[in-house]
């Protein structure tokens, strides 16, 4: 951070358990720096990507920031990180920011790409704004806290990246996972920068999502969303609505003979292997189609499926035929 | 608009006054072209800049916007385009915006550019973005029914453009204040040519503000912005502010032997013939130094000031010396 000439004053975003568990290394790192810190903690759950903590922080930032050259450091999973960089992209047109994840889901994901936002009552990422950070600072040493079920739900979106873009990793993945699910260290950061670096590359040839080049990230979201959505954010977290947004966007692939039967199996197998649910549980079926027609990411089209031809191949189909799409829900329930 | 396929839903955002004014033409030219439209109004003055307005529209949109493809049509001033900027460019990451200007400073200067902000009550403009409307649609019949007061200090904004980057354009001003002053449709749609051609000229080499060279436009804003706030606002009103601030700042051109005593005297004449205050009445120096000294604009040095070599030639300066910023001052008191 010093070196990147950022700033001098940095405004750390975090919650009071991240705090707790980090502050001493973070706060003599920043002292040894030359650096002065503040902390601003914000609650410990996804309401804190609520439009009015951005305002709180948005009005603190103002207070405190006179006078001094402030970035922002979000420290914490994807929701921190993605209030924290909606904020420094809006504060005075734009502070600079670093991500340091403290969730596998944020290391791979979430803090990579530069897709900030908060939610409105009306439905998630509502508003936000794409600004890159200076820098993503990704320490698999932090992930030693997290729940194994969310450790779980992140290698869905590792799981994504390998059959979207990287046979290599696929493989990998198959040949290392009980080494990754114990929390193996050389294991664990080379999958956070295997995946940091596919997610870079498409970014960077489609950072503002126009060019249907990005939109590839989406495998397994179209219905995962509205997977999370029909249970209300409750019923699934994240990574394992994505994982049966996989499941359900294989089996449309192969509906579709886009995808042969023995890749599928091997995808089925490594999402079993991952411990990531198999079936829906206590969702309506049409409870899930209507909140998918509620997907921003159909906006001006009838449906858009990120599909695959292969592992490490996938192609974008517009207009799946509603048919298929509740087949393959059946096929899960 | 319609060429310009922004998306067939206008979200047009203006206020009462301006609604009852333009909606018919407005109307039946959107009808006409195929596209839907819907007004949210704003309140009349500077208050509307807040963010809680935004927060308002923001939740209106996301009710409204559903399946449809919504751009957002700003009709107004600087207050309602910067407003309906900064709403555009977080609504689900940034949809497209078009200004329609409805005051001469918004024509020459705020809708040009693609700096959005709102207020946060420690200060003006503390919130905000860079986002490029698709569309300036600027119509000088629309300005028939702005205050005189209203027009004589975008006069100032206007002969900012002149002394900084345009002689040619200074000394159509000498030549034709009159006309401009009675209203001639044909000066005014060559001035606001003339300024929006030389800020989007500015603009494109530096859209982000970070190279100095946006930073000219800031000619006559360093005091200007400090004697605003000196007077909370109230006491004079942005272009008479900036009036203000360009004579201290030829002031301080002359003091540091920048600029010649004609050149000087050239500049004063005009600001002088166009109407706008020669002198800060009723404010104090101290006060309007203080206020100075908390402007952004010089985040990370003492001061900054944009400096004149000749008409038509503009340098930045740093850290001009406090003994001469309260000479130039003392001597508009």
């Amino acid at each position: 951070m010093r070196q990147l000439n950022i700033g001098t004053d940095a405004y750390i975003i975090t919650n009071s358990s991240l705090q707790a568990l980090f502050n001493k290394n973070i706060n003599k790192s920043l002292i040894k720096s030359g650096l002065t810190f503040y902390y601003k903690l914000v609650p410990d759950s996804e309401k804190s990507k609520s439009f009015s903590v951005a305002v709180r922080i948005l009005t603190d930032l103002s207070a405190y920031g006179r006078n001094k050259r402030l970035f922002i450091l979000a420290l914490g999973g994807g929701v921190i990180g993605d209030l924290a960089g909606f904020v420094a992209s809006i504060y005075r047109r734009g502070i600079p920011y670093v991500q340091i994840p403290t969730s596998l889901l944020a290391q791979v994901d979430s803090s990579i790409g530069g897709k900030t936002a908060v939610d409105l009552s009306r439905g998630k990422n509502l508003v936000g704004s794409f600004y890159q950070p200076k820098l993503v600072l990704s320490d698999v040493g932090l992930l030693r806290t997290l729940p194994l079920r969310q450790l779980k739900s992140a290698l869905a979106e590792v799981i994504k990246y390998a059959v979207i873009a990287d046979r290599e990793l696929f493989i990998f993945l198959e040949n290392n996972l009980s080494g990754i699910l114990a929390g193996d260290k050389t294991c664990l950061e080379y999958i956070v920068a295997r995946c940091a670096g596919i997610k870079a590359g498409i970014v960077s040839r489609d950072e503002k999502d126009k060019k249907g080049i990005r939109v590839i990230l989406n495998f397994g979201h179209t219905l995962g969303h509205a997977i999370e959505a029909a249970g209300n954010f409750k019923v699934y977290n994240h990574g394992e609505a994505v994982g049966l947004g996989m499941l359900a966007a294989c089996g449309i692939s192969r509906r579709m003979s886009l995808l042969n039967e023995n890749s599928c199996q091997r995808i089925e197998d490594l999402i079993k292997r991952a411990g990531i649910p198999m079936r829906i549980k206590g969702l309506d079926t049409k409870k899930i189609i209507a909140a998918q027609y509620h997907d921003k990411k159909f906006y001006g089209a009838v449906n858009k499926f990120v599909l695959l031809k292969g592992i490490g191949r996938s192609v974008v189909m517009n207009n799946v035929p509603l048919e298929i799409i509740k087949e393959v829900l059946r096929e899960r329930v």
